[in-house]
């Protein structure tokens, strides 16, 4: 046993912890705190937010890092100890360019405009936001600026989430994703469109959370160790390796919301709860990315929950779920209702054709909001404009426009980029399984997750941020992050349901 | 402004926070928490409570104590600022005895042994509890020994919940309390028993919630900075001022358990809400003792809760509510059956005049535990004997038994005495508000409860820890702590019911 790194766990683990319950304060805020408790909620995550923050950036941290050198050396590159080390060395490097006081400060904001984005969003009224978004994003460029020597302001805050890219790299991306993706929209949104009205009646909330409960368990989700709840923003939070808590909204009058809503969310948990026990509280305790995070959702919700092999097996319980609603729908008309592609408002309900069309857009609106090129007065006419001119649809007010996401208001700036990585990634994570194991989609058909979870546990899961997200990659798929899977994806699933 | 005074207080404030956030986690842990996250969330206790402390303990906190001496002279004994530092140094005092680790390591252990005595309760499961138990009281009493000089072991503990009395005084009053109700309890023991039948029947879980919730709100509980869930021990929490919870437990096959602990906790609760929003976050930003906090909860679950003039108003709708089951029982019967005396197993459950039998047995058992007379494993059967002695029932199992009360496995010891306090103290309370409103039960008979709730807010919430039990029970009824009112009370309604 080496006592240093003994030591160094133990420290860290106190500010993981105090970044863990924080955790539970903000699930709480989002799930059942009454109005009343906003304002000393921010004052309180503020107070655990600077405190994680200290502990973790002690200079004595620094020296136990700086005197493990020689250990970690000594230690396989994959080993628990080696891995603990590099990834704490990182993080503590990126950590200690920020002072506490600062992080502290941040979170009361965060808190406080997410509080007022809650109360706003239902009227619509962005005037009530506009001081606490651009709030959010002064502070999102002084966070930027204690890492100087960036190519663009958003580059600092895309590392936090996606380690290893920048705004250059993912233009890049995007833009080939563009090239590929739009005339398969253009082609499929010219044709006649699928009818959904199936999925659009009364469906009673208690009966969509238990089908969603039960598809969920059926994945490999374990409530032993989560839970479900309701909240105004869909999120999966994580308090331990042993507690991994997802949250849905019903729309007691549209079907998608919620159901597709669990598997995404149902997929970010199993990440987190396929983690390798060894690394409870520890810097490696955390899914590496927000890209590889996000395939991880959208696998479960598209390539598995929006399949013809699921619902093959899931379409009759539903219909016994829901009798006087589908029980005369044919199971090609339902398949076709959720699989339908077309212009719609709202990011989280988009198909799985048009979604990445909302994401480059709030990555460009990203850029311009951090590089102060666009300015938050400017947002709401530049969203409408922008979804009408790239989606086909304009929002009718703010509420479904540029308030529908929590993300800016709850400060989370430079993330949206992982949901269009995460979407490639899931096509080629999931190409990778089905190479290793082609009876899934069979299983699938079946109702049946288990080779599909195992795989993902054992190549993904359990490595917890032991890997970067290119390291991941490179060791799951072989090659590195590419657009081919995903296009092909789409492009075979598609192309069975319309003339492509 | 004395900038020495806002140091202090903006030190104390982060140490509170810590505290509120670890009122969150033992909150969620009691209410939502599933089986898997019981493990990290004793660690993050831990943590939380160490560093809380940590915060309060600080040297600085002390110099800045001593430095603000003069300041605190200078302003009136009863003004904010006096008061802060009053009470402050009161609590440093007794804060900087205990090490920090020492309160870590008891947190964890107090978590873990609620955590086992939540699964082994339900399978009366003493062994499984047994060692935790023990440790438990090891703990306490290495607790106590860090405040030496006492006269018995239990004098610290006591002196933490209730200010200024000891183990010695307590057995003097209760031997008091003793004497005049046992002839009470047995003259009426001796009579025909009323009937309850009414209340043992099935009604539905969501409109008993539903009743309580409208009672409690029309006391002038305000669930904008509050809510209620569910949970295996009914209690209140606080994180601040703005957000007060309760929590109840619905017996689906028994009206009493939810309906009259909804009212309990309710007092508990209106305490908390009703302190001078100023107190926000200071030393002052609580009840005052235990006694005194069980004297609001007694005083609106019995004074109010059980008077003939609140079934007057609330009967009728209680038959709305549950028309089936009490259409028709007539109010006679009711009102009967909800102050029915009989000897009874479970505490939260038993008559008004029993209750106390339950806690000078308790009180008795913790002095013993403690000082080493009584070893926890003689405690199942020293328990059943005496409830067979004292109450005149004999506990067929120990979850019903001495496994019924979360205290000990929960690690609150020194507690017990609170509630007889609170009893006699809510006598004297409510007598001194009728001398000032005579009106009070009438406005109760007519389903108003302004009057009552104004009266104790502004002469007991407001003022928070302001003043000590003492000083408060001085000020607001004009003499010590007296039993009289509260047997008085006693004779008095259950002298219209029996023939005492």
């Amino acid at each position: 046993m080496n006592t240093a790194f003994e030591e160094l766990k133990a420290r860290l683990l106190e500010s993981h912890d105090l970044g863990a319950a924080a955790a539970v304060l903000g699930w709480d805020q989002e799930t059942y705190m009454p109005p009343g408790g906003g304002e000393a909620r921010g004052r309180q995550l503020g107070v655990l937010g600077k405190l994680a923050h200290e502990k973790f950036i002690d200079p004595k941290v620094g020296e136990l890092l700086e005197g493990l050198t020689q250990f970690e050396e000594s230690q396989p590159y994959d080993s628990f100890e080696a891995s603990f080390i590099r990834v704490a060395k990182r993080d503590y490097e990126r950590a200690i360019k920020v002072p506490s006081e600062f992080v502290g400060r941040m979170m009361v904001q965060h808190t406080e405009a997410n509080i007022v984005w809650q109360k706003a969003r239902p009227g619509s009224d962005f005037g009530a936001v506009h001081a606490h978004l651009q709030k959010n994003f002064e502070l999102a460029r002084e966070l930027a600026d204690f890492f100087p020597g960036y190519e663009h302001v958003a580059d600092p805050l895309i590392d936090l989430h996606d380690y290893g890219m920048k705004a250059s790299s993912i233009k890049i991306l995007f833009s080939e994703l563009r090239k590929e993706l739009v005339p398969i929209v253009d082609s499929i949104t010219s044709q006649e469109p699928a009818d959904d009205a199936c999925l659009k009646q009364a469906f009673p909330e208690d009966r969509q959370l238990a089908f969603g409960n039960e598809v969920i368990t059926a994945f490999g989700y374990d409530f032993e160790r989560g839970r479900q709840d309701q909240a105004a923003h869909p999120f999966t939070t994580k308090f331990s390796i042993g507690d991994v808590r997802i949250t849905t909204r019903v729309n007691p009058d549209h079907l998608n919301s919620a159901l597709f809503g669990t598997m995404h969310e149902a997929g970010h948990a199993m990440y987190e709860q396929g983690i390798d026990r060894q690394f409870e509280g520890t810097p490696l305790d955390g899914g590496t990315s927000t890209g590889v995070h996000e395939s991880q959702s959208r696998l479960w919700e598209n390539m598995v929950g929006r399949s013809r092999g699921f619902w093959t097996h899931y379409y009759p319980k539903l219909q016994e779920t829901f009798p006087g609603q589908l029980g005369s729908v044919p199971l090609e008309t339902f398949y076709r209702a959720v699989n339908k592609v077309e212009p719609s408002l709202i990011r989280v309900e988009a198909d799985e054709a048009t979604y990445n069309l909302h994401i480059m857009m709030r990555f460009d609106f990203e850029l311009g909001l951090l590089d102060e090129t666009l300015d938050v007065s400017e947002l709401p006419q530049a969203w409408n404009d922008r979804m009408e001119k790239d989606v086909g649809v304009r929002p009718p007010d703010d509420k479904d426009g540029v308030m529908q996401d929590i993300h800016w208001y709850n400060g989370i700036i430079g993330y949206f980029q992982g949901y269009s990585i995460g979407n490639i990634l899931g096509a080629q994570f999931y190409d990778a399984a089905l190479r290793a194991h082609p009876e899934i989609p069979d299983e699938t058909a079946r109702g049946k997750f288990d080779t599909l979870h195992t795989w993902l546990r054992e190549n993904i899961y359990t490595h917890g941020s032991k890997f970067t997200a290119n390291e991941l990659i490179e060791r799951v798929t072989g090659s590195e992050l590419s657009i081919r899977p995903y296009i092909n994806y789409l492009k075979e699933k598609y192309g069975e349901l319309y003339d492509l």
